[in-house]
């Protein structure tokens, strides 16, 4: 921690936060600079309290932390990138997979047409919603622990690993035993319970960033699975809330950037939820592609008209099909290939 | 909800959303003018499917809600000011309120000094956590369960009522036995989940507003609570996250004067976690009575240099006290009257 | 400036660091931490170039400014407020004063019915835009040099002092003829070239805040004015861009607070542009004041239906005078009171 | 424009509405629904007064206008893909132009330098400011018509089109005379009088979206170009504010693929600004062409430790060489080819 100490103190205000940074374990080192003086703090911020609360002495002008708060999803803890396994699967080894499905599932034969649908395509993984976290109560809420059922025919029928939501630490157990990859959504991002419990539960993570968290919130969030001994953990990048209302989200393309620079964690990108509209989520597949996605996550629909939820971002499987298409060069052109199917 | 059509459509481009909208169980009406034509949607949008899934026909360009969801939360549902009983207090009935306390209880001493002081100071509910939403897993999280009974033994010796925050559906029923009220903090303010729970518990719910919610999404949550049966809950409104980093986030003074318009629920303003800062925390309590709160929610501390968590903005017992001094006369000329302890 | 090296750094790495510090004229001096190594650089920030550049350096991780770039604006320049002259009147001595008027004016006769209506309710300045930047280029463009006339025949008949938005450096002369204080509108807000020219008009100067500026952005403006030899600055915060929608901008408190403490120059609060609705304006400007506001700025048109820009946000006389009673006490109650008329 | 009216409303408001909306020259269509009444209003809104102005009505709930403001940028005034001629380059043509040099011009050899090192690595198009629109004003402004020069010999050695920024109406002609291309910056994106200014200089336009302007604002300041006699105008993304503070803006490539959508104006991406850092402009380069753009800019600096703004962000020789590489092939999986120098 660097603290900036406001102009011309005295010396006994300097001496009284040299003091206080020492009774919290660090040892304080100040520079005087022309119109500022500044105390760097010497300690493992992680380890120690942190110095921001001596803001409130009035001498204080600003505690700059200068130590990233994450560790274990960082590269400086490993330096290669973290090979997810599910089942035969591999994420993050240069392969580039697609979770493809309906927002939700709404009955077996809505169930098993997305998902041959979408195996068919190339997806790899087969996603649904059984949980729903809406912002409306009057909204559909998702079918539960029967539409889990419907993913695990799903599965039987097709061979495809399946991803699906959880929202409650409690339904962790329960929807661990019929899914592949549990997936935390947008409005759980900072639900620590919920992030804690699925560390618990040695399952595959899928991890949506939360559309108002930073990246380093993001990463902590996913420090939090880590460091409760689940390493298997899938950034998601879904766009954020901003002013701009031409996109449902604006999808941060830096941010999968960012977060493959800082962490060894794979990183794929959710088109569909960040455009919120089907004629925008062919270039911002590509876009999320070319910025370094070692995977994508699409709602795909055998009828998106007739859809419970967000039809007006389901692509028909012919669609879903054509975007396969489309965006295979991009892949390439990042030295990665499309997982094969089958 | 009125369905705007592309520049010059064809007849059967009409009839085909005629038709698509009929099948929703809504009544198309069809007007054509000079540069677009729309079909206005008759039909009560709470009790059918939405119609934005029409998005995706290429000829409409535009489905524009025009119906609120909310409705139990709504001015059209009570005219009337809400009026929360807390124990023998009555919140949203002209009296203002004040719940102070520290950020987190850290042990039984320090709460109840922070309880005796807050209580001298005129405040007349203790808030303090013991189940912690941080970012980082790094941070302190909470003496759970044990910091429960430290606010159990503040309300015995002060008799002050207390809110504390639960986080997770599976504990509401235990924090609800120790507490008066409910608070559902700002990162849980669309975890549905844990807004069902608190509704079923029937305690009064102090529902902050998420730091990247709309208002509308806030009421839409307090919908939940209400729909679950629970119609006691307090808004809060704490700040929203903006490009603005001079306070920790942006206190939308708005959001209290329009949630105070559109719902009959009470509405508090939270200036401690909205400035992140000891020196913004009078300016934004005032600011938030003048825009009509009914109560607030202040961050105190019997050393916030020495606080486990946020010390940046918890005040010192004598700063609490020049606040209740500050503030009483702008509760006065809204109208209102600070509650009278003991 | 702090520049914070990567973990490990080889003492060359080090080296090379402080001798390009050394270079840019400042002097190194190196901490090395438990996980980062810092160099403090000692020099006057604003007299050399700036460090920032140095991240290009593989081994930097982050180069962190420490002092503020604003100097003439700031509490370290002058401890006591400044006080603004125009004409009889005083800004920022403990008087409040009423901007009042039109959005836009239309024809003499409505200016002139605006300006005595204001001036009737109390108001001690008039407000009409005759340079108007809009959105669109089919939009209301404004009248130009004949609005100005209106304007002056406004202050003959009333004796109101003239407040009017001047958008091009070209016309500052014209428009410094006609006018008591020059205002620079949100979108101007880093229109370096026009904040130049108003500078060298000597003409007292209204500083909207950007819609998206931050404060300390906003704060560097007005040092563009100060710093070209004019210290008679307003600063009007008038709502920032955020993601709510249900006022046309979020009006930011905070940042009147902060500009006041930062800054000794006075602080108004504009919550016409700030609400975009009638409905909320005494509320906004409710809070406005009593987070430390010197003035408001208050949009008032004989007919707001008949408006020809910003109808929306426009109070009737009648709605004008209510909102000045309304904010009477709040005024009184911060220890100022209403400037007087006449 | 659809007219909301609040729920009940007795015959007499409706009346009133449907009569206001005559006055308007407009011709209303009323819907009585189950919660709500619309009234439809038929006319061109681009030519009538607009309705919002009616929301001070008590009994008028919201205005919603349905119709694009902007005309002449839109694919409804023309299905093709506009060109830009700049000497014999042709910019929107499935060619894909690089702009690039130095954030600034600081000398003559700077300049020269830079200038070649561009056009050997395969940029099309020079560009550097002469005229810097600068957060503070104790930074370098630029050297004005000095640095004009270094451009003309620059283009005279190099023969590279150039592209320079121009901040004020006035300068818009002696700009003009120097460069093949006028640039509009970020800060300046709704300064009406310089759009105008050059519009009239009848020069092909490089138009950069404000860092807070919505797709729908950037379009409309396109509009008043074109509307002014100017259709050579090419729209640049440049990334907006948003609350991540990883880069020094969001980069927006929804508003890319948005701009391709409705505009028919040629659409760049600026990696460089959106950044903010170094090692984050490939793959947002990336990004930005896999997501439609027609050509980017891109700050390169011939030594960028020394550079007198923006260090951080512009590119070594070497480093911009090795980015014309990287990007190539995404170019042409676009379709598209990098246009050929000389």
């Amino acid at each position: 921690m660097i603290i900036v100490i406001k102009a011309n103190p005295t010396d006994a205000q300097v001496q009284e936060v040299e003091a206080a940074v020492r009774s919290f374990g660090y040892e304080p080192r100040t520079i005087r600079g022309v119109e500022r003086t500044v105390v760097a703090c010497i300690g493992d911020e992680r380890k120690h309290h942190t110095l921001e609360t001596l803001t409130i002495l009035p001498q204080v002008e600003e505690v700059i932390p200068i130590q990233k708060k994450y560790k274990l999803v960082s590269r400086e803890s490993r330096k290669g990138d973290s090979t997810i396994s599910i089942g035969n699967l591999r994420i993050g080894n240069g392969t580039f997979h697609v979770v493809a499905g309906p927002c939700s599932v709404e009955s077996l034969e809505q169930t098993i047409a997305a998902a041959k649908a979408v195996k068919r395509a190339g997806a790899t993984l087969f996603r649904g919603g059984a949980y729903k976290p809406r912002t409306s109560p009057y909204d559909f809420q998702g079918k539960g622990r029967e539409g889990l059922d419907y993913l695990k025919q799903a599965k039987a029928q097709t061979g495809l690993a399946i991803v699906t939501e959880v929202m409650a630490p409690e339904d962790v157990e329960l929807v661990a035993a019929y899914t592949d990859v549990l997936q935390i959504g947008t409005r759980n991002a900072q639900n620590t319970p919920l992030l804690t419990a699925c560390a618990e539960s040695k399952k595959p993570v899928l991890l949506k960033r939360g559309f108002a968290s930073t990246i380093q919130e993001w990463l902590l969030a996913a420090e939090y699975i880590c460091a409760g001994g689940n390493e298997q953990v899938i950034l998601c990048e879904r766009g954020i809330r901003t002013f701009e209302t031409a996109t449902r989200n604006t999808l941060d393309v830096s941010a999968i950037a960012v977060a493959k620079k800082e962490s060894h964690l794979p990183v794929f990108v959710d088109p569909s939820h960040a455009a919120g509209r089907v004629d925008m989520i062919t270039p911002l597949a590509r876009a999320g592609i070319a910025a370094g996605a070692d995977g994508m996550l699409i709602e795909v629909h055998p009828n998106p008209a007739a859809a419970w939820s967000d039809g007006a971002q389901q692509l028909k499987p012919e669609q879903f099909e054509k975007l396969m298409k489309d965006i295979e060069p991009f892949v390439n052109v990042c030295g990665k290939k499309l997982a094969a199917t089958g």
